[in-house]
């Protein structure tokens, strides 16, 4: 039996409960500063008031002002907070974590710095440890919704880091039946991968927003979606070797772009769009909720034209990127660009 | 304007007459000897008794005797038979063509041969062609079924051939505003990525019948067809390595796969299985019909069976895939081996 402290108590830390309790190890969630309601109720009667689902007895939930109680003894350190929790955690958590217990993030996305570069959190975090720290950063990244794995639907997804034995080790504490996980050492690849999902799913569910907007029109606007999502998958292969990540790694990028698409905020945030409604009716209308797609294709459109600056790649090769992001931050009118699309490979 | 006469009067080649028609081509639809039903209903009033749309005024509609005069001063022959017409195609036709005149082919497939090789019907074409024969073909791939293309939704899709100059003409004559078009040179990439997701929309829809077969159980059930899907696109871009098409080429596997999942006979062939059917009722459910799936799922495994054979494959690579060999072939149990998706990349 091991000890796993899960710091930040949204929906997917939450969810990896089950796997891990079901595995026999003692669970510890920790909420962050903005998680107390969610610690009250689950404290109550084990429902998590955001996931919807009543989580495992024997679960021991904290408030952070007990962070160092909830370390006590921690064999593994899961960072669950959103990707507007990725500085808190750099500044608040990290400097108090003992380097010889690893770290297993499932926060998802990427920063963007001037010339262009796009940095993972595993390698924004790496570069926020002190000189010399042994502190090992590991992730999750693949399609995975916090509900279907509450729920024991079959999941699949991929756990990276740059110790692979580490690795296999963390990997043994989650594996179960229906929780199947490959493992990488291109950190790198993965969590790039899982990242830039987000923006694409946006931008194929654009397709969908079209089509419930026609209505019952008797078509079935499947080419449209297929179309989209297409093009989502070539314009990541290319950002994928922009960023150094194996080609392989976009097996994990389609797979999380399937069930986004399918499922989830980063849907919802291009099916409005797609509708035709403005960005700021979209962000009025999902107030309160954490909008990662929009956060990650802004960052990568960012980054795509400042290495454009540099001559490094050709913004005419992301055309679907450029649309949502001038739908997104710069007044654009929804006009999908597809003849940009018909390329000479 | 161009001469454009289409062999075969199946469902895609037919749905390709709206954006020629459009584009102001002269349109010579021409039924394979089990077409003669679909011929006569489309003189009578256009309508086309499988696509179930009525087809643009203007057409010319041939039954097979009629082929040479349908055949006179066309500028482009596209072959449109069913994978079951190929070798018809080759013995048939083939050797009346003007070899001046370039074939554009809409079926999807590929064969294998005893020692793993899988062979594009482009390829298999060439091979059958007269000594010297200068007969130039090309090939469309990518997501589109032939009713939304029929009702114009936007459709994205790749053509290939081993001459570009050629190829951006015949582009022209087909591009329009909700038809776009790629071009690559890389006929064996394009080519095997739309044969081989015919198999995996197959592999992938069993989630979605065991999701059916669970009924209405509060669960989304979006992890598992998700898992599926990033499962087939990893078997996909390894056996693109194999064949020895380019990466780049999974846009085309992913995006086709993600139509075909949502609609067509590979997903319902699939789902019935995934629903616990054995093959021989979904085989006397869908009698009658082509089961391309079927068709490819099969002879991809027998030739990475036959590749292993020799030493230059691992099974063990292809869990997805031999199963589904197995629940077609060899009288397996819907037993998805999940556990073995989980590898060391």
């Amino acid at each position: 039996m091991s000890v796993v402290t899960l710091i930040g108590s949204g929906q997917m830390a939450s969810a990896l409960s089950f796997p891990l309790i079901e595995n026999g190890h003692e669970v510890r969630l920790v909420g962050s500063p903005l998680d107390g309601d969610i610690i009250d109720r689950l404290r109550q009667d084990r429902y998590h008031i955001n996931l919807k689902r009543t989580l495992h007895d024997g679960i021991r939930y904290y408030k952070i002002e007990d962070l160092n109680e909830s370390l006590q003894d921690a064999d593994l350190v899961v960072c669950g907070v959103s990707s507007f929790g990725v500085d808190w955690f750099a500044d608040e958590i990290l400097p108090v974590l003992d380097e010889d217990i690893p770290v297993l993030s499932v926060t998802k996305g990427m920063l963007n710095e001037e010339d262009g570069s796009l940095v993972t959190y595993p390698e924004y975090w790496e570069r926020k440890l002190q000189t010399g720290s042994k502190l090992g950063i590991y992730a999750i990244g693949g399609p995975c919704t916090a509900r279907d794995l509450s729920d024991h639907d079959q999941s699949f997804v991929g756990f990276c880091g740059r110790n692979l034995e580490k690795l296999k080790w963390i990997r043994s504490l989650f594996e179960t039946d229906y929780y199947v996980i490959s493992l990488t050492e291109d950190v790198v690849g993965l969590e790039s991968a899982v990242a830039l999902k987000n923006g694409y799913a946006l931008g194929t569910a654009l397709a969908i927003g079209m089509a419930e907007k026609l209505g019952d029109d008797g078509v079935d606007h499947n080419n449209s979606e297929a179309a989209l999502f297409q093009q989502s998958v070539k314009e990541m292969m290319e950002l994928l070797k922009i960023v150094g990540g194996r080609p392989e790694n976009i097996m994990f990028a389609a797979g999380d772009l399937n069930v986004t698409v399918a499922a989830g905020r980063s849907r919802t945030v291009g099916l409005l769009l797609g509708k035709g409604y403005p960005i700021e009716a979209v962000m009025e209308e999902l107030k309160g909720q954490t909008l990662e797609a929009v956060v990650i294709a802004t960052r990568t459109a960012e980054a795509v034209k400042a290495l454009a600056k540099r001559g490094i790649v050709n913004v005419e090769d992301y055309p679907l990127l450029m649309h949502v992001d001038g739908l997104l931050n710069h007044g654009e009118k929804l006009n999908i660009p597809w003849k940009k699309f018909q390329k000479i490979m």
